[in-house]
């Protein structure tokens, strides 16, 4: 129902082996980067999916890591013959920022709208999902993000014998119309059950710790969380820069109750962040250092 | 006496398998980059070349396939401990291009200085090296770049004796000095023979083949020079885009008489650069389809 592909799992800088940390979910023939670090757009193409539906990017701040990408893949767009909107999403001064970028890249043959965030919780829809962007606590402005496909309740035969509704809207009305006939209003409430569990990815990085992100990413299907360092010794680090340990993310983790976490964004010093693995799945099992182009289908559960 | 690694062989976009095109000299201690694509500094890592000594970054013109790579590399330099100045050069209006994308990497902690291109031609000294840059024939102003090492002529013993120079002040006299003694001044040439072939590297994209750039490649020992098609149905393209074809490079190199020639800057569509080389050498032999992070060390001939 959605693909996630998590581009890279670097921070700071690029490495030969390990790409900046970036998302890219497709949805309904839609697709969302959040993020785009230098080279984005070769992990795109390394993977095998399309840039050209891209149309949305999300940016969690703007250091250089989470958006030097963006007038190469700007390009890359271009030649990729893409004309739909794009619309760019990111905390404020987005477009000056952007724009700023675009002195290399300025003739873009597609429109560019932009969000700006606004708050401590914004909330916005992008490619057909329900999305929240929150503030974090790094040393500059920075958002996670989380994003929901709803699931509506099931047809509920005998819900809609009782309202009386004519058989013959049964079908519009399952599928979210509303109908207007005979001087009565017909709403998918009096068709359906209560809604279905659907679906919840959330994306965090660059964070300390604090107890909203658990709230936000709750129950997620899928929580890609950053940890900067594996090394336990280097807990005074995360403070001073503003980061995480793998064992802080953890602990997240299991308050958010996330069905699967990975981690990402590794400082480059962290070169075999497995070897970390084992204590930490004691704080929270279902929790994995992911991989550049680590990728899931995230489906309703039935 | 000159290392040169050619970064990439792209153009237009990076791919999985191939870097944009960019060019890294080392020299005495330093280095100097020319062009600077995006995941330029990838490639210098996997090359396991150092990017601290790059004093001086050098740009053909602002398409972003030679630039974008801009912000992640002074962020590569500040995160390498770099302190000493960097000096970019490039054309008209390079210090706003490059202060417009530093809106992602605005701290930098070493001086920046810019040198502006002016006129057809335009001579500078960079990182002990006597350079030109000459403009080319692009839909934007572009210019190519040479680099010569110069070489002193031989010590002669009997040139000195007749000029009845102190034998005290010969080695100093050798390595260049003036010196002013006993109301004489007395200078290099009164002991040197005449200057020996030094070495000279010429770079070379983006750009329709005009006679100026064999005028300024003149017996290069490595001519660097963008072949953006090999194959012979894409001269209109060529002509069109304002590149070259394999061939057009091939006549350049001959009319230089160029020592060894180096085809880079390929079309994204040009899978097989070498499938097109038997033909391409029947022009002029000894020139090559170049592959991502060749390199080569260039000596004085003795």
């Amino acid at each position: 129902m959605i693909d996630v592909c998590l581009l890279g799992t670097g921070g700071m800088m690029p490495l030969p082996y390990r790409n900046l940390t970036s998302l890219m979910m497709r949805y309904n023939g839609k697709s969302i980067l959040v993020d785009c670090g230098e080279a984005t757009q070769i992990s795109i193409k390394q993977k095998g999916w399309s840039i050209k539906p891209v149309d949305a990017i999300c940016f969690t701040h703007f250091h250089a890591d989470h958006i030097s990408g963006l007038p190469g893949f700007l390009l890359a767009l271009k030649n990729a013959e893409k004309t739909d909107p794009l619309t760019i999403i990111g905390p404020k001064k987005v477009e000056k920022v952007v724009n700023s970028l675009r002195v290399i890249a300025p003739e873009i043959p597609f429109e560019i709208n932009f969000i700006e965030l606004e708050g401590d919780q914004f909330d916005f829809e992008v490619c057909g999902l329900r999305a929240k962007a929150f503030k974090l606590n790094h040393n500059v402005l920075c958002y996670g993000y989380s994003f929901e496909l709803d699931r509506a309740g099931e047809f509920d035969v005998e819900k809609a014998k009782a309202a009386d509704i004519p058989l013959k809207f049964w079908s519009r009305l399952q599928k979210g119309e509303t109908i207007e006939a005979d001087g009565r209003v017909y709403t998918k409430d009096m068709v359906l059950g209560p809604g279905r569990k659907g679906l919840k990815i959330t994306y965090c990085t660059d964070t300390r710790p604090i107890p909203e992100i658990a709230e936000y990413a709750k129950d997620s299907d899928l929580f890609i969380c950053e940890g900067m360092y594996g090394d336990p010794e280097k807990q005074e680090k995360a403070i001073e820069h503003k980061h995480m340990t793998f064992y802080e993310a953890a602990r997240l983790a299991k308050a958010a109750n996330a069905k699967e976490t990975w981690l990402t964004h590794y400082s480059p010093s962290l070169t075999h962040p497995e070897q970390y693995m084992d204590e930490v799945r004691k704080i929270w099992e279902p929790i994995r250092a992911a991989k550049d182009r680590d990728d899931k289908e995230l489906n309703f559960r039935d």
